[in-house]
């Protein structure tokens, strides 16, 4: 049973292909957890994270899990039992921020929007005004149905009536600018396995002293570390793991001995995020993203077919695909995996074999993966029953590189 | 700030120092979590955990996250408002499981051994017996003393009373033998960080069907993927990232699309695995373990150092040892990691300042690590005031070798 991996073209809106340079930092040898070498490495990537989210949060730091885990931390830690939850959902994980704060014991109230449009913000607010919840939820970048749900008033008016906002921005970090402290968002989590090209397993987060005095109320010290002076509130945070007051403690100076914090994970997440921020600039990452995301989805309409969704809205990491009516979605899906090494994805819901999301997040969005993509795409396609454009679309995508 | 790790050697219970060919195994290209090449890595890392623990559960997979998310998995998951709960504690590990145990809402009962020692299995079960939990949680492997607690008989003792065993076994899995089925223990949880010397951020368990059962009554299935069949539980698992019952629909053919599986930790997982199963072998694997701490151990004797705890009873891949009374030990600690990139562990509680712990587990556990740790901890100790019989010692170590 051997390990043997090949490597494929991933199309996917995650994970995401990783730079070599980010898997060989990733095969560097163990440091101790308490190893001020290491400690130094998690200093900068708290650093790193700060400046992707162009925040001046002392609180920015990796969760040691996926993606879930970090909107669970955050989720859990804020949301107490019988707590008002405001959830605009527009998509798929509207559904799991629903049922995360659901688990966490709160009273939930949502406002749904059409699959493939975004909520506009004036109805959030004023919703969010009637209701007066504690905590609003919502998905930055929904990639099951790939629109980007514009944020950039949610968070002062939240903060107007004394709600905190939370964001899952796991699909947009990365692939678009996201100025936490400019929008006065209070807590916000990225995605390792998306625009960041990081292996999926660690989660980037980040958020305010206000939302850090609210959740440190909830905060419970354990039995063996605890001391005399330890507060012990009777509405405590139901997770030990995922518990932010415990991770603020392990991510500075106390260095509580909380978990043995992953090692290589951490440094990858080093890596990607030096790379982004020291040698690509974070404004080139995100004039790129939707460079190459305009020059696939165009390439795409010239072969013929129709993009999803509201354009005004869309993500510039993905791009949502009607799958043509006489053709199996997910047969093509499979020939171009099994066959050529080369993935897309499917839908979740109501979008299920209605489209395919085809990916360009990170590493990926580069001038000869996205070519290599439409010439193999469109032939699978042809083969599959579909009538395209294929020369045309591939002289257009050629040159619009040529630009 | 570009990434720079110096290979230190690390004699610490973990995180352990993790053979290259692990760290090379991180370094493959990401696969997407759906293609076959990667679930099929998924299955037989199931199947390792399986011939690892020795066991047939069918539920034997990793959590993403570190030996703390897998021990909050099975005790969040099993324990819910209210349950009874019984913890033999003979360390901090136990507190820990009191800990997770108090957050799930159990209601806790202890049994307290002297730190150094086990509690007797009569004594645990007589307890237990009396106490009639639902579930009973110990440690195996407690690293802050040094101690093994045998737990060959409470399986069955518990299964009798209709209780479930959950087992911390993070520091003792792959160091010395868990036979799970023939010891009738139903929750067990290893690490990875330890003996299996594979990177933190991902931890084996494995639990059997009547565990498997007992939790699915708790289970809550997620709006967007729930069914009109979907049971709700009324008294629903907290956690949904740590929800067995969502893992186990996600390590199974229903592949529910629950979280993004750290791609390269479960590469390095395989790896580690493989190496132990299948070109090493369990039983050289417990044997070396036992053999190398036999050796420091008593070399440690030797040097002149006296060893801490019941020696009946102690873990076979650490030796936990006295400062000595006119040795300031951290200054020690620190001249080690500062000048000579050797790292060993100080200890808690009642054992911080009286003893070091010095971890050989897995990877370290060779000769050439144990010889070049003796040679340089001596002398250490020696320049900080120790008396020490340094020739004597290493003559021993050398000549122990050769046997």
């Amino acid at each position: 049973m051997t390990l043997k991996i090949t490597e494929r073209l991933i199309m996917t809106p995650g994970p995401t292909m990783v730079d070599p340079r980010v898997l060989q930092a990733a095969s560097n040898p163990i440091l101790g957890q308490f190893d001020p070498e290491f400690t130094k490495i998690m200093n900068e990537n708290m650093e790193f994270i700060r400046r992707a989210f162009q925040t001046k949060n002392k609180w920015s730091f990796p969760v040691d899990g996926t993606s879930r885990a970090g909107l669970e931390a955050v989720i859990n830690s804020i949301v107490a039992h019988g707590d008002k939850v405001f959830i605009p959902r527009i998509g798929r994980f509207g559904n799991l921020a629903v049922e995360l704060a659901t688990r966490a014991g709160g009273e939930i109230y949502t406002l749904d929007g059409e699959w493939g449009q975004v909520l506009s913000q004036e109805k959030i607010i004023e919703k969010m005004n009637e209701i007066k919840p504690k905590v609003v939820i919502f998905v930055h970048g929904e990639t099951s149905t790939g629109r980007l749900q514009p944020m950039d008033k949610i968070g002062a008016a939240a903060k107007k009536i004394g709600a905190f906002t939370v964001v899952d921005a796991v699909a947009s970090f990365m692939g678009v600018n996201i100025p936490v402290d400019d929008w006065e968002l209070d807590a916000v989590i990225g995605g390792a396995q998306k625009s960041l090209s990081a292996p999926s397993g660690i989660t980037p987060l980040t958020f305010n002293d206000r939302f850090a005095q609210e959740i440190s109320k909830r905060k419970r010290v354990e039995a063996g570390v605890a001391t005399k002076d330890s507060a012990k509130a009777d509405d405590f945070i139901t997770s030990n793991y995922l518990d932010l007051t415990q991770l603020m403690d392990y991510w500075s100076p106390a260095r509580l001995n909380h978990h043995t914090e992953s090692t290589i994970l951490n440094y990858a997440l080093h890596e990607a995020l030096e790379l982004i921020l020291n040698e690509e600039g974070l404004e080139n990452r995100f004039e790129n993203q939707k460079k190459q995301q305009t020059i696939l989805k165009n390439s795409l309409r010239q072969l013929g077919l129709k993009i999803f969704g509201d354009e005004k809205n869309e993500m510039p990491n993905m791009v949502a695909v009607e799958i043509p009516s006489n053709v199996d979605g997910e047969k093509v899906r499979s020939v171009l995996l099994n066959e050529y090494g080369v993935e897309i994805s499917s839908s979740f819901g109501p979008m299920a074999g209605k489209i395919w999301r085809i990916g360009l997040m990170g590493y990926v969005a580069q001038k000869h993966y996205v070519l290599r993509f439409l010439s193999i795409f469109s032939q699978v396609l042809e083969q599959n029953g579909a009538v395209l454009n294929i020369k045309e679309a591939l002289e257009y995508a050629n040159n619009a590189y040529k630009k």
